[in-house]
C-alpha cells in the first residue's frame, strides 16, 4: 500500500511522436524497469498499447493503460483537432493529470497539440499567460539556465518577472542551486542601460526579493556568473538556436582542417564528440518542461525514440518529486506581494 | 599634380585611445609606407606630433600635421567634454572632413567623443537618426555582415529598412557581393512570425528592391544563405557578444583537456588558433565604419595599436574609394520612392 502511494505516476500520450507508439512504449517500459518508483500510464487504443506491450516482460511493473480511441495524425492542424475531436489521446493524457490519477505528464506529441491540451486543460498559473520555454544551452555552463527560449515574443516587464521566477525555482529544483542569482540580459551593465522593456523590468526585480545580481551581456552567459538568465522570448530564441549551430559549425569546421590527417583525428576522436555536446546540448537538464501550465507538463521531441523518452520520464520524475509547480506557486505570489503589482 | 589629386586623405585624432599618441602615429607612418596613395593627416598638438614623428624617417611619405591644443583626456564624460570645450583634437579632425580637407576620418577615440562628433559635426543622411554599426561575426560566414550590432535599441521598421539598406552597401562595396542578399533575424521562415516590429518590417523589405530572401533563424546566421542579416541592435548587440564568447570558452575548454596531453596541442597548435579567430573576429572587413554617418567615419578600439591602427587606416581607405556613403545615399533616396514611406 505505502510501496503504491509513493510512486510517481506519469501520463504518457504513447501515440504522439514520429515513432509512437513503438518507441515510446519501449521507453516507457525501459524507464519502470530502472526506476521502480516511477508508474507510466500509456494512453491510446488499448489494442494497440497490449500488442506493443506484449513485446516485453513487464511482469511486476507498474506500468498501466487507459484507453483512447482517438489520436492526432501525422499532419494534422494539432490545435484544430483537439477542438474538433472529443477524446485524442493526448486530451485524456492531460484530463488524467488534471484529475489527479497522474502526478504529471510526459509527450511527444506536436507542440501545438500539447500546449493547447495542456493550457486549456489544466489552464495556467495566475499572473501567467502563455507557457515559458527555458534550459540550459550547454555544459559549458550547468548551472545556468536561459528563459524564455522562444514563446513568449512581444513582453511585458512582468512577463520578465515571471521567467525570473521560474528561472529561480527551475535552477533550484532541478539544477541544485541553492539561492539562483538571477540576471536580466542586457546590452551594459548599467541600470539605464537597454531597451524600454529591460528599463522598466530592472526596478521590478530589485524589489522581488529574487537574487537578483543586475544586468548580465551576452558575452556572460556561458560565463556561470548567473544561474537564471532572463530574456525575453525573441531573444532568447536566437541565443539558443545560435548557440546550438555553432558546435555544428566547428565540427564542421575541425572535421575539414583534420580530414588530410588521421592522427590528428584520431586523438581528438571522443573529445571531439564532447566538445559538440558542451556547446549543443540543450534541455540536457529539465527536461522540455511547459513551465507556468498548472501541472508538470514534460515535452520530448517528435523525433524522439526509446532511449530519449525514458530519460525524459526520469527527468520529469525528478520534477514532479521536487514540486516545481507548487515551488513556483509559491514563489510568485510571494512576488507579487514584494513587487505590489 | 595627378599623383597628388589621387591620394586618399584621412585625418586622424592622434591623440584618442589608451596608447595615443606613440601607437597611433606610429600606425599611421606605418600605413603611408604601405601604401603610396594614403595621405595621413594627424590632429594633435604639433610639438606633441613633430617629437612622434621624429622617431620615423618620414622623408618622401605624404604625411600631414594640423593643430589642436585640446584633446579629451582619460575618464572625461566624452560628449560633454565635446560640448564644453572648442577645439578637441577629436573634433578638428572631424571638421577637417566636414571641410573636404580630408576623405575621412580614423579614431580610437571614446565611442561616445567619436559619436556625438560625427552627428553634431557631419550631420546624418536623410531618415537615419543614429549611426549604425555592422560586422562581420565570423570567418565562418566571411560574406555575411550583421547590423545593427548594439546602438539602436528601440527600433521601428523604418529603421531596419535602414540597416538592410546600409548592410547592401556594405556587403556589395567591402565584402565584393554583387546582389547582396537581405535576410530578417526572425525565430521561424513564415512571415508571420516574430514580434510586431517583424512582422511590420518584413512587408516593407518586399517592397524595398532589395534582394529580400525573407526571414533567417540564429541557427542559420553562420550559414551564410544571407549576406545582409537585419536585426535591432539590442538583438545584434547579444549576438555579437554570445558569438565573440564562444571562440574564448571553446579555446580554453580545448586548453583545459589537452593540457595533460602536449603530443595533442602539439598537433593542434596553430590549428586552434585559426578556430578560435574564426569565431571571434569581428570588424574583420568594414573597419569599424559608423553607417549613416554624412561621411567616411571609422572606429578603432581605445586599446588598438600600431599594427591595426594601419590595418583600419587601410580598410577606411577602401570604404573611402568606394564611396559608400554616395552608395548609401543613392539606395536610400531608392528605397524610399520604392516603399513610399
Amino acid at each position: 500500500m505505502d510501496r503504491t502511494r509513493r510512486r510517481i505516476r506519469i501520463s504518457i500520450d504513447a501515440m504522439g511522436g514520429d515513432y509512437a507508439p513503438g518507441e515510446i512504449v519501449r521507453g516507457a517500459v525501459e524507464a519502470a524497469e530502472q526506476d521502480a518508483d516511477l508508474e507510466p500510464i500509456l494512453v491510446g487504443p488499448l489494442d494497440t498499447l497490449e500488442e506493443e506491450l506484449a513485446k516485453y516482460d513487464i511482469s511486476g511493473l507498474p506500468i498501466r493503460c487507459v484507453h483512447a480511441d482517438e489520436f492526432i495524425g501525422e499532419g494534422e492542424n494539432p490545435a484544430l483537432a483537439i477542438r474538433r475531436r472529443p477524446n485524442p489521446s493526448i486530451v485524456v493524457a492531460t484530463k488524467l493529470v488534471k484529475a489527479k490519477e497522474a502526478d504529471g505528464l510526459l509527450a511527444a506529441t506536436a507542440t501545438g497539440a500539447l500546449v493547447t491540451s495542456a493550457v486549456q486543460i489544466l489552464g495556467m498559473l495566475d499572473g501567467i499567460k502563455r507557457p515559458v520555454l527555458g534550459a540550459v544551452l550547454s555544459l559549458i555552463a550547468p548551472t545556468t539556465v536561459v528563459l524564455d527560449l522562444g514563446v513568449n515574443m512581444d513582453c511585458k516587464p512582468q512577463h520578465l518577472l515571471n521567467f525570473a521566477a521560474i528561472g529561480t525555482v527551475y535552477a533550484h529544483a532541478l539544477l541544485g542551486v541553492s539561492k539562483p542569482k538571477v540576471a536580466l540580459l542586457n546590452i551594459g551593465k548599467e541600470k539605464v542601460k537597454g531597451n524600454q522593456l529591460l528599463r522598466e523590468t530592472y526596478p521590478l526585480l530589485e524589489k522581488s526579493g529574487l537574487n537578483f545580481i543586475g544586468n548580465i551581456e551576452g558575452n556572460e552567459i556561458l560565463s556561470g556568473k548567473a544561474n537564471v538568465i532572463v530574456c525575453d522570448g525573441f531573444v532568447g530564441n536566437h541565443i539558443f538556436k545560435f548557440s546550438e549551430s555553432v558546435g555544428q559549425f566547428i565540427n564542421n569546421y575541425i572535421m575539414n582542417k583534420f580530414k588530410d590527417d588521421p592522427e590528428v583525428g584520431r586523438l581528438l576522436g571522443n573529445r571531439l564528440e564532447e566538445l559538440m555536446d558542451l556547446l549543443a546540448l540543450p534541455d540536457v537538464v529539465g527536461g522540455g518542461i511547459l513551465w507556468g501550465v498548472d501541472g508538470v507538463v514534460a515535452r520530448t521531441h517528435g523525433n524522439s525514440r526509446a532511449p530519449m523518452v525514458t530519460k525524459r520520464l526520469l527527468q520529469a520524475k525528478v520534477a514532479i518529486e521536487k514540486d516545481v509547480v507548487g515551488c513556483l506557486k509559491t514563489e510568485l505570489s510571494r512576488i507579487g506581494r514584494s513587487v505590489n503589482l
